[in-house]
This record gives structure tokens, C-alpha cells and sequence, in this order.
């Protein structure tokens, strides 16, 4: 999977992206719709701050095809319009209060595997929580499925979270009540991080019932949306969003789904962007598994019955509770004084807490869990049950 | 399938099997383990009658190679021994009188399917029942699965049974409880035939509590073994007969399995003779569903639900209930005189029962139903819900 090739700590400084750009595409993302085609050819074309400074003063830039001029001239109107009335620096200040960053592609941050999505990868990301994201999804999984879950669908869908997570896997699903909610609730169980990625501002919890499930995830992982803060949630942003559930894990498990379920839209795109597609079977009398049983029949999904199943059809070839970071480390000597620093407050041998790393090398929780997080992705440390430990390198993780 | 290319009227009388070679099958089906490469070599190399006549000679026949000549001298030495003690003449007399009748390579109730299983082919199968062995398992599926079957499992074979049986497909299964058990009574009473393929002799209930069932196959169907009657079951009989089961019919569906299951062991028999190997899922936390789990994730399995995808698995693209007899139809000139009898006494339209056509026919019940299985063979019947009727040249089975 090239889009998962850790970005070293000594390649971050040349991908970083300036401030302005950073606004500008937290602007396109308040007027455009997420992953638009005719945006993403004009944003490989310019830079953001430059088709941002266009739009907003009504001067259309040429396209690079003619083909799609017509329509990118209908979507360059609605996005003056609404460009005009889109306030960058305040929505960015009042995200900030919120305890809300923009992620950008170039950003240490930034998942490079939604590159995958090609023209509809999106502009920009709005996060909310500890854990940094790209390194939480290096090693993850989705876990979807039908919002009226069955008790079947609930159990089946905490316990495997909960192992998975139990096992150092991050868990990625949607906010949504049913498979959703139960995958984060047994990730958290689990003491692993869980992304939820939401079709509304990540402020909103949507539904009102999940605001206490969204607040942990924000402890202990990241709410993600494309969505600025404040965006009211639609029907069509719950099917945008499932291609980046799909894109940011190497694989999804659809739980329970019926033959119309979201989930099924889900697992499309995951087969689409050629991850692994898993289904849990369920009865045959159960309307809820009919979709499962549809993709296990017609998509060559792969039965998976539990957590174990999902871990080796993710590990690579021998390793079943494999390392998706492949081994690859990068020579210490590249790590930056901030890195060194809290490698160097790793113990020797065994795992430690986040608190004790952070107060061992001088920095904050959430500082020491950001340089812990590029310091997996370079190979040198990695998450375990109990905290993070020192990565001997070739050493193979231990089962259990 | 080459296998199953109907054997037209017009071939039967070069390939019809003399009343000494069935005498000798029949013997050598009391003496010999079935499913014996040797003796299936021999059978190659000699008739039936001489290597019958040899080994109650004493006098070994030369082996066609050399490298099987220990194992075969012993194995001799077993048969001669047993073959003493073996009256073939006082067997088929006492089968004739329980309604068993001796099918041997060359009849025209043999089903010349079983040629794929080569040197593990049974030298003779002993049947009792009111149907063609062979017409039966021209449009076939095998429905297996644990004795220990739960409630869901039991559920999912009966409907799934009925279903098939009554869109005219026939269900082949062996004796169990459980499952097995299941798919027959749901063929029954569905009204189409059923063939129960059993480890011991067609005259013995094994188990006990299934006499009544076996009754009713017999009425409706067939009961089938290699081992002559009077033989008790052994355990490593079950396991041959599984490879039975697969090769009868052109699919396989495990309805209900545990990881150590006989039914994984006639998965694994349809699966090496390029059946259609179909598995239902269950609940992932039933161990009943484990082996169909494993089969679907570790085997291809196809995932059904229902008779209605083990239909379309197993029909011919564009037929959903297909019609596996492929719409080859013999010229009416080439058949003798008696089914030209039977095919006269069925009405133009429409459908009629077995005993209407041997009435108008003036054939008994029996010799009716045999000719109607050749004809159907020849493709100028078909079976219906209802009985019998002509089958119009390129005309597809209408749907329900």
C-alpha cells in the first residue's frame, strides 16, 4: 500500500503547508461540496490560496480541461456566491476555541492514503481529539454496519472492537447509533484510540444521543469530518463521508447490514480503493445479515467471524497479529532534538504511560503523544497494551 | 459435466451389464472395502465375473502394475478369505425379496456420474425405492450438515429442502439426525424425490429413530449404499460414503457445521470433484456455524441463503430454475417400443401422475415410473409439482 509508506519525521518540514494555504482550504471546504472533481483539478493546478483569492474576487481561473468548463462554470458561481460570505479567519479562531485543528494534505497529520480517492480525495480535514490521526489509522480497521443493529450485530460488533482494539488496532466507523457505536464503545474498552468520522461539524453530536460517546472519542482518539464546524449534517454527506472510512483503513468490516444499509455503500468503496472487504454472517432468517451475506455471495468479501480473522487477513503473510508498519525504520540520527528527546524517555526495556513519557522528556501529554505517534510511523517505538515501548528493530510484536 | 450426458434409450443395450456381472459385483461389493483402487484396477483389466470366479478359485489374477503387487497380494488374501463365506445368489434373493435391487456400471439406473470418482468408484450400489436412481440426481443438490444440528439449522435445511423440491429439484442427503434428517422430511414435503445414501445396508434403520423417515424416502425416493444388505455401519463407513453424496449431485450445500464435522469431510469430496460447494452462514457465535464459516472464508464456499441462490448457483446463466437435463432431446425414433408406449399415454397438455400414464400405458406403476425417468433422461418429459408432462424441444421450464 503506497499511500501508507510512514512520511519520516526528515521528509515533514518540505510537505508542510504555509498558514495561508492551510485558511484557504479550510475556506473551500466551507463552500465546496467534499471530494468535487472540477475543485480538485483547479486545486492541482493552483495553489489554494490563489483559487481562494480568485473565487473570492469573482475572477474565474481557467480550467485545465475545456471538457468540464460548462459545469465548472456553474459550480464557479456558487462558489463566489458563497464564498462571499464565508468569514476564514473566524471559523478558523472559533475551531481553535473548540479544540479544533485543520489538517491539510502536506500536514504531519495528514492521512496519505485518502491520495488513493484521487479527484475526490478531500481539501482538508477538521479534527477533534488527543491522538494524531494519521498515526492512529496506520494500524486500523473500520467496523460498519446497520444503525438498527440486531443484539447479534451489537455483540458482535463490541467484542471484536474491544479485542482489536485490546491488540493495539485502531478502530474507524461512522458516529451513527447501532455497529457504529457499539465498535467505538468496545475500541475504548479496549484502551486503543477510535476515529469517528462524521457527516457534520465536528462539534455537532449528531445524533444527540452519542454526545458523551463523541466527547470520549475525543479523549481517546479523533473526531474527524470534512465538514467545518457548525455544518448541519444531510443525507448526501452520510454517503460522501463513507469513502473516507473506507480510505483510511486498510480494511472494513461490515458487521450487520441489510440489503439498503449504508454500510453496503461503505463496503463499496472499500472495494473500490481495493482494501480488504470482511463480512460477519449472521442467520439467514435475519434481514440485518442479508447484506453481509450479499457481499460474501456477489463481492468476495472475506468471512470473518471475529477479530482474530480480521487480524490476519490485515497482517502481513506469518505475523497474525501483524505490524502494518512493515518493519522499516528510520536511522535515529534523522529524528529531530523534540523526537530524541522522547525516544530517550522511553524505558530501556517494558512499556510506559503517555503521562510518565511526557513528564520524563519535558513536554506535555498531548505534545509526547504526537512525537510518540511519528515516532511509531518512523519504527522506533510502538503502542501496547499497557503504553508505549521501544521497537527492537526486525523484532517480530509478540502475540497475545 | 461430461458425467451426466443422459444415456439415451438407443445406447442402453450395448452398455446394459449381464445378470453374471452384476452376480459378481454384488459379490465383490460384500468383500472389498469400496472405494478400493486395486480392485477398481482389476476391474479395468477384467470382467467382473472372471475376477469374481478367481478369487473364489484361489488363484490370483495379475495385476496390470507391478508397484501395487504387496498391497494387493494382501488384500487378495483378505478377499479369498472372505469370499469363501460370500453366497451371492442367496444375497440377491433375499434383496429381491425387501424390495433391493442391485445397480451396477452399464445399467441404465446408474449414474454415470460417479465415473468421476475413477479409482474410487463403488463397484455396485444396492437401492431400494420407487424412483430411477439415476433421473433423480439428474437435477440434484446435496444438503448436509452436523447431527447435532440447532433449532436455526434444523429450520434453514427444511425450508431450503421443500423449496428445491418444489421447483422439482431432488435432495440427496444421508441417514442422520440432524440435518440430514431435516432435508429429507422438507423434500418430502415438497413432493419431490428424495435419495438418502447411508453407511450400511439399505435394509437396516441406522439410526433407530429414522426407520420411519427411510420408509417414506423409499416411497418417495430411493435409499442407497455400496454395502450389501444386512451390513452394519462402521465409522469409516460414514466417511466413504460421504465422497458418494458429493459426486451424486452437481452441488453441495453445508447447511450447518461444526469445525470437525462429517459434512466438512463431504465438503471437502464436492469441493476435489469440482462440485459447487455452497455453505449457509449462521451466527458467528454458534459453533454449529464454525466449519460453514471456515468453508466460506478458507474453501470458496459460495454463500447462500436459501434454495432460491443454491437454484442459481446451480442453473445454467439466464434459467434461475434451470433445467440441468440442458435441453438435449433424443429423436423418438430411437426409442423402444415401450417408452414409446409411455410418452403416447401422457397428455398433450398439462400434467398427469405416474399411475394415470401406467394406466393408459398398460405398464404397472414401477415399469411407468422407469420409463418416464429414460424419457425425462432423453429430455421429452419433465417432472412438475404435479406429476409428468411432455417437454416441448428448446422450451425453457417456466418460473415457479
Amino acid at each position: 500500500m503506497d499511500g501508507e509508506r510512514p512520511v519520516t519525521p526528515a521528509e515533514q518540514p518540505q510537505a508542510a503547508c504555509s498558514a495561508g494555504e492551510a485558511a484557504a482550504r479550510a475556506g473551500w471546504s466551507a463552500v465546496a461540496e467534499p471530494g468535487d472533481p472540477v475543485l480538485d483539478a483547479l486545486l492541482r493546478t493552483y495553489s489554494a490560496a490563489q483559487a481562494w483569492e480568485a473565487v473570492r474576487a469573482g475572477t474565474p481561473l481557467p480550467l485545465p480541461g475545456t471538457a468540464v468548463s460548462t459545469t465548472a462554470y456553474r459550480r464557479w458561481e456558487r462558489w463566489q456566491a458563497c464564498a462571499r460570505d464565508t468569514d476564514v479567519d473566524g471559523m478558523l479562531t472559533r475551531a481553535g476555541e473548540l479544540g479544533i485543528r485543520l489538517v491539510v494534505p502536506g500536514d504531519p497529520e495528514w492521512p496519505s492514503q485518502l491520495d488513493l480517492l484521487a479527484e475526490r480525495r478531500p481539501y482538508a480535514l477538521w479534527v477533534r481529539g488527543t491522538h494524531d490521526l494519521r498515526n492512529a489509522c496506520l494500524r486500523s480497521v473500520s467496523i460498519v454496519g446497520s444503525r438498527a443493529a440486531s443484539a447479534y450485530g451489537l455483540h458482535v460488533a463490541v467484542e471484536m472492537a474491544a479485542t482489536l482494539a485490546h491488540h493495539g488496532w485502531c478502530v474507524v466507523s461512522g458516529g451513527a447509533y447501532g455497529i457504529d457505536g457499539a465498535a467505538h464503545r468496545g475500541a475504548l474498552s479496549g484502551d486503543a484510540a477510535t476515529v469517528a468520522v462524521l457527516a457534520c461539524g465536528v462539534d455537532l453530536a449528531y445524533p444527540k444521543g452519542h454526545e458523551q460517546l463523541f466527547a470520549e472519542v475525543v479523549n481517546h482518539g479523533v473526531v474527524v469530518s470534512e465538514y467545518p464546524p457548525g455544518t448541519a449534517p444531510t443525507r448526501h454527506a452520510f454517503l460522501v463521508r463513507n469513502r473516507l472510512i473506507a480510505a483510511l483503513t486498510p480494511g472494513t468490516v461490515v458487521v450487520e447490514a441489510g440489503q439498503r444499509s449504508g454500510a453496503m455503500n461503505t463496503a463499496a468503496h472499500a472495494q473500490e480503493l481495493g482494501r480488504t472487504l470482511m463480512a460477519v454472517p449472521g442467520p439467514v432468517t435475519s434481514a440485518l445479515s442479508a447484506g453481509c451475506h450479499r457481499l460474501l455471495r456477489d463481492y468476495q468479501a472475506v468471512c470473518v467471524t471475529g477479530a482474530r480473522d480480521v487480524m490476519e487477513q490485515l497482517s502481513p503473510l506469518g505475523a497474525a497479529e501483524g505490524d502494518s508498519s512493515g518493519g522499516v525504520q528510520v536511522s535515529a540520527d534523522l529524528l529531530d532534538d523534540t523526537a530524541q528527546r522522547v525516544l530517550g524517555a522511553l524505558p530501556e526495556r517494558g512499556s510506559a504511560g503517555v503521562a510518565r513519557i511526557a513528564a520524563a522528556s519535558g513536554l506535555g501529554p498531548d505534545a509526547a503523544l504526537r512525537q510518540l505517534g511519528l515516532l511509531a510511523a518512523a519504527g522506533h517505538v510502538e503502542r501496547t497494551p499497557t503504553g508505549w515501548r521501544r521497537r527492537i528493530p526486525g523484532a517480530r510484536r509478540p502475540r497475545g
